[in-house]
């Protein structure tokens, strides 16, 4: 019985690794949630899993919670609440399901002590994989993606060894833009920018997807799990999204992991590694299917995906600017400040003016990650 | 450095095993070579490769072939001579790549003595699965497949639990009839049968493609080798031959292995396995690919792929008279005396006519072959 501390319950990933987990009462047990502020669906949550504590991180909802629930979970809040999760309660796995870099610490808390981390926040990776990969070695903890193309990777090389790794290729669906000219993305909606075809995700995600920026953050992120450097890693765009992504060998061989698109896969993976747990979620069916397509992508109409290639080749803090940037740029585009066109602009902007410090430590990442986001925040 | 006995060396998995090995100096040295009659082949094999003995199934042949070379490769001859080579001759991997019934007691010879066979020649495992599979575990022998499919399937299961697998999935590539009417297997010739569209491969294999018996006999194949009953192996027409084959797991979560219709990768894996082995095959590109297609297959009209499931699900020499009925029935098509869609009928014929006898031993099976072969042949 592995008991589960999942960050961020209420989000895409966290409903489904309940999902998942409600499938398996005497594999895993829920000993702790955590969310911004939605405690509406974080009570349903708490009757039905009976979490030994949940950490709100808004402190008005955190009260109103800690009124209204009849059980004996605890309510923790803020930031000081998620510390102290990850620091000292009683979990063997944590699930990272938080977007952006709002996962980080904990992250880093869970990892100190050696426990297993199913990874679906990327931003951990991408801002800090050079401290996370490092402190992973030191402490004997293990990441296991999360992410169905990084599940892909990780399911293709179980047996192998990483030394006789050709390239790593990442498949993307090439998001709602993918038959769309680039000229079209100075007026494109955000109802448009939502409206995925394959994947339901959350809205920053999607927007990430429309923009290429989801696949290149991936591929930062694969550097780090995986320790390929970025001429190692292909994106190829796959618009079923049914081959996750795939490793090529040094022999020539190509190992790839299929299955429909539906994260509840990749989770179970993450929880159950290394068995596999028999389940009913539907299976693959290929003559169905009956169709696999596959191009080279665009790097030109996807700017966002270059400049993720270049930050990774560049070091330093550059992913960590990259990412504030992309964060502050997406939110003011979901609010309908800015256009779909200026998300990459306001990214390479930051990339210019904000200066690049190598071998960061935490506290420079953190900074660094600060001064991003408040210049960011100064454009229009 | 490893030393490799290559049974059949002048047909197709013999000349490409070669053109790997050839790039391999430092890691293989061809201690011997056997043939039926090629000698012209062969006697440049020797002055390429020059191996220690070889093996001419004619003996006039192998006196022709003695008396004209120069290095002090050492000639034998006939069956004798072929078991002679597997029996006690010095080598460490044993290339199984003859076709039909002829292959399977050298192999069983090199079984016994634990060596490491690369398998290309299915009808082994068809006609005698049980025996050779008992034989592989008590002498610690091991069998790495060639066959593309079953080497997709190894190399998907490495690091994986046997137990977790829900199912294989065969791709075939339909072959030359993929889109034929049924009624034109009345007059298909042998040109039009012959003329594959994707592997350039032995003329007997190539109509077993056309029949779709090589994938029957291939689903047999994967019985033993892997140990799953037919309800297990599933076959999904895949016209492309990129993907191999695949493993779906009992997650739902599917494995595939992928890679350009050339023979050399599978050969070099059988050999390399565990590792692999960097090489400059040409690499697959999927964009340049673009796209993949699957379909049902048609039992109703490829009869022979039906038949194997039935006998594989029957068991005993049932998949014995299959075998020696389909070869029987392929040579007469390939001489231009019987219909292409005469095989599934003379193979009906002979199963409905030779008794079948379970858990045989090798003489059963070496008795039933030759009584299965002589009813075919009275055939017309």
């Amino acid at each position: 019985m592995k008991k589960v501390l999942i960050l961020g319950s209420t989000g895409s990933i966290g409903v489904n690794a309940l999902n998942v987990i409600r499938k398996f009462p005497d594999k895993f047990k829920v000993t702790g949630l955590t969310v911004n502020s939605n405690i509406s669906v974080l009570k349903e949550q708490i009757e039905e899993f009976n979490p030994e504590f949940v950490v709100v991180k808004d402190q008005n909802k955190a009260d109103e919670l800690a009124k209204s629930i009849r059980s004996k979970t605890e309510v923790l809040f803020g930031n000081p609440g998620l510390i102290e999760a990850a620091q000292s309660r009683d979990f063997d796995i944590l699930i990272g399901a938080v977007v952006g870099f709002a996962g980080l610490i904990p992250t880093l808390e869970a990892i100190k002590r050696g426990k297993r981390i199913a990874l679906a926040n990327k931003e951990t990776l991408v801002v800090a994989g050079e401290i996370v990969t490092r402190l992973v070695a030191e402490n004997g903890s293990e990441i296991i993606p999360v992410d169905s193309e990084h599940s892909a990777i990780y399911q293709c090389l179980i047996g192998e060894n990483l030394k006789e790794v050709e390239k790593l290729i990442l498949t993307a669906s090439g998001g709602p833009f993918l038959n769309k000219e680039k000229s079209f993305f100075d007026n494109a909606t955000v109802d448009e920018a939502l409206n995925h075809p394959n994947w339901k995700m959350g809205s920053k995600i999607t927007i990430d997807s429309a923009t290429m920026m989801n696949k290149g953050l991936e591929v930062i992120e694969a550097h780090w799990l995986f320790g390929l450097p970025f001429d190692k890693i292909d994106v190829v765009i796959h618009p079923q999204s049914i081959i996750h992504s795939m490793v090529q060998f040094v022999d020539g061989s190509i190992k790839a992991q299929l299955g429909l698109p539906d994260m509840k896969l990749p989770i179970q993976y993450a929880l159950s590694f290394p068995e596999r747990f028999e389940n009913d979620f539907m299976r693959t069916n290929l003559p169905l299917i009956n169709n696999l397509t596959f191009f080279e992508p665009d790097f030109d109409k996807f700017e966002c995906l270059k400049l993720a290639y270049q930050v990774l080749e560049t070091g330093g803090t550059a992913p960590c600017i990259l990412n504030a940037a992309n964060e502050v740029a997406v939110d003011k585009f979901l609010k309908g400040l800015i256009k779909f066109s200026d998300i990459p602009k306001f990214i390479n902007k930051a990339l210019n003016k904000i200066e690049n410090h190598s071998n960061p430590d935490i506290e420079t990442i953190i900074e660094c990650d600060k001064l991003t986001r408040k210049f960011v925040n100064t454009l229009n």
